[in-house]
């Protein structure tokens, strides 16, 4: 239906099954959307402000957060307005411009964005390419050693991309944090795909910085929200107030997420810290599909076995089927949709990815039946 | 209610006459919730991306975005996480560490932060203190000299707020332009207290730099939402974008507002596009209510008459009151709520501010008359 002039309504989650990746874990809990309801007129959780969105006492944002640390286990968290806003808030308060940063290459576009902003200068650790696209940890202590052949200096900070967007490859982020910590650089883990679905123990890992992307993995819906936690020796370096508002943190120009996402993030939080326990079950769903579809001649690309809900595959028969298909490219999209499945981006048939996030087995074996289905009735 | 653990939801707006200057032009309409619900999940906006937010034909973000340029009088507009971060963009994008910028006494706090994190060197223009708080236009120029007497160079840019959120002054802004002009500095109008309220035309003022607050004057609430729009000649400096990904722009790192208050500002813009021909009610109204304090001895400070529906008031009787009052300095807040009326600041009684935006005149007089009626019961 229509809002207001052109604008129309999207369909609710309800009437299909979502396996966009980018959407699977982000999708709200019904007391998300009544927090998000609540609180949706403008500056609504500034009703009992305190001086700074993350030290409110009500709603409690300060405690939540303090609860948020102790999930990362880091010492400190700040909200932001998302996980490339994060990334970008470390770059801006340790870097210089002309300053090295090596990233991984299955980095997010955001990544690489954040540092042009920072005006640093970029080094990539290649990943191993096709089929695998494998990051291999050793090589952040390569690239080390050529900024400092280069540039005199060890890069001022490492980014790697826990679990990347495309292949859902899962990096042994303790390895690279153990080679960040023999180079003395600072290391930034970003868990986009990981934190709110995975378990992830940043002391563990040894990670500086953790930054977070909340409405894609922690259900938090609403409008885009992220973390940011740092140990204990970063806080006075990236969570530095300004010298004449001295609560309010200079980074995150005072106060983030202002609005009704906080709410949604806080309503999400008891089921996402109870989800991450069961991420098994999820990885044993990605695997069985994988299975199935490549039994189906559908190919899995990336690290094998899957060890995320997020899978990338590649398909000569789904792409054959396209050049004569009286809908072309887009079939592959409108025939799932029929078959009550939307997340595949419409056009693409020969190298796509999904996620089966959160969805239940039987869910999994209706994805798997929809694949099988199309690639036999018109193969 | 209790939504999870120690979360409570929010009285719903329609319980209360909410008269938080913040809070009264952030309200958002039934078909803005509407909007939001129908987006609420994670990244629910990139259903169909284009490859960036404010590109996108489904929904109408870009065309949405172009009405708002033709709305204002500028020339490109671009969505933002908010009015603060659309300061930064410009401040970022402009500057460099070191430089002069100069603002005005009644700033926001985030304009100073923003700037702060620039690393700008910061020049005031003083107000003219109480009770007016005036900004005087021509005194840029004066500050202008003075940056150059001790810096050898005019500022980098001018930033002004158009209404101020202590006192409600509506400054001339054609005026600043003007004198900006004058000097060759380019001018950025800080209009988070008054475009979506009322008419604001950037070619007529003479702005370079348009920034807004959506949550606050848009009727956007749901997330929080700026917006930042220029005129053609800054396009490709502020515009920029990522060398690497083209159509990513680097100071909203790719996409800014990717949520449900995309959605929301979008459902609301044709109420709001409306709503700010009837400015004169508004400021009418605003008379009346001071016209009625005054006479029952609650003080408007800032420059009368009222030209905004913010007023700030100073009084002696309702200080006096809590001195025996059992519920001290919060008696105001609770005396008030008891009369259907919430948004002053729990514990203020001297001096407290409010706005009538977008009340009824019956509204409008009920609020003198509990004012008046608990000065006259405890006073």
């Amino acid at each position: 239906m229509k809002v207001t002039e052109n604008l129309e309504l999207r369909d609710r989650e309800e009437d299909c099954i979502n396996i966009n990746p980018l959407q699977a874990a982000g999708r709200t809990y019904p007391e998300t959307r009544m927090a998000v309801d609540s609180y949706v007129d403008g500056y609504s959780v500034c009703d009992w402000c305190a001086g700074a969105l993350c030290k409110m006492e009500k709603p409690p944002v300060k405690s939540f957060l303090e609860e948020v640390s102790a999930f990362l286990n880091m010492d400190q968290t700040i909200l932001t307005n998302g996980c490339r806003e994060a990334k970008y808030s470390v770059l801006h308060a340790i870097t210089n411009p002309g300053d090295a940063v090596v990233i991984d290459g299955n980095k997010h576009y955001t990544t690489y964005v954040a540092c042009e902003r920072a005006r640093v200068k970029i080094y990539e650790v290649a990943s191993n390419g096709s089929p695998e696209y494998k990051i291999n940890p050793e090589d952040y202590g390569k690239v080390f050693e050529q900024v400092k052949k280069e540039t005199g200096k060890m890069p001022k900070l490492a980014i790697l991309t826990h679990v990347d967007g495309s292949y859902g490859n899962v990096v042994d982020a303790k390895k690279v944090a153990d080679v960040c910590k023999q180079h003395n650089v600072p290391f930034l883990l970003n868990t986009a795909y990981s934190s709110g679905r995975m378990p992830v123990d940043g002391k563990k890992i040894g990670a500086d910085f953790i930054t977070a992307s909340c409405h894609k993995g922690w259900a938090a819906g609403g409008g885009n929200i992220g973390l940011l936690s740092v140990t204990e020796k970063w806080v006075k370096d990236v969570f530095a107030p300004s010298a004449k508002y001295g609560v309010k943190p200079l980074e995150i120009i005072g106060c983030s997420t202002r609005g009704s996402a906080t709410l949604a993030l806080m309503a999400s939080f008891p089921r996402v810290r109870e989800r991450v326990k069961h991420w098994d079950k999820e990885v044993e769903n990605s695997r069985w599909i994988v299975k199935q579809l490549e039994e189906a001649g559908i190919r899995k690309l990336g690290v094998k076995p899957s060890e995320h809900d997020l899978n990338f595959f590649e398909s000569d028969i789904l792409y054959k089927i396209s050049e004569k298909h009286k809908k072309k490219n887009f079939y592959l999209y409108y025939e799932l949709k029929d078959r009550g499945i939307v997340g595949i981006k419409a056009g693409l048939t020969k190298n796509f990815k999904f996620s089966t996030y959160g969805k239940t087995r039987e869910q999994v074996e209706h994805i798997a039946w929809a694949f099988k289905d199309i690639a036999e009735k018109f193969g």
